[in-house]
């Protein structure tokens, strides 16, 4: 994954874990795509702590990502999502009824998905 | 839901941010169901102490769902997926195709859920 859209994911699930300061400057460079320096004029800082703050956010957000995993965890369950449509759709075309079967197959893997 | 099955949710979810001995005893009261007594002596901690520490990791717990709302959001998925499985029973049965389109569109909200 681009660095970039990970930051935006891991900003989607664990990002109201950051202070509001935190998640200002995170969310200059990773949504709206703004310059170290546009942000550090901005926010009355440095070019140097902007780039450091978001650093600093990068290792919180892949922290709580490796404690608890939820970010893969939802992967897994839209990969699963996406091979559900794409079975149903085949089946649609064939008829072949192990594509239904697969069907529920899956979804009883979503279902049986652990947080942890 | 029942107060104990809650507390079994959000340590699943995120128990991995609990201290080591936040999580001993918590998971002593709500995966074992130990008494109080029990986990104070195993513990070398008073009555009040367990059930002081029991009522902090809830709180915590707590606050990081009520920021992230990813129990909250899993569950919603599993409820989507067995929508998707009593859909597939129910085509098998009975053959009909909206049914079959249905299951397409639910795939589909689970792929587009968000994070945040």
């Amino acid at each position: 994954m681009e660095k970039i859209a990970r930051q935006g994911l891991l900003y989607d699930f664990y990002g109201a874990l950051l202070t509001e300061h935190q998640r200002q400057v995170y969310e200059d460079v990773v949504l709206y795509d703004l310059s170290l320096s546009e942000i550090a004029e901005e926010q009355g800082i440095s070019r140097q702590g902007v780039h450091d703050l978001v650093k600093r956010c990068d290792r919180i957000l892949e922290d709580y990502e490796e404690k608890l995993h939820l970010m893969e965890k939802f992967g897994n369950t839209k990969r699963l999502a996406r091979e559900i449509q794409s079975l149903a759709g085949e089946f649609s075309r064939t008829g072949d009824r192990n594509l239904l079967r697969r069907i529920e197959e899956i979804s009883g893997e979503i279902i049986d998905l652990e947080a942890h």
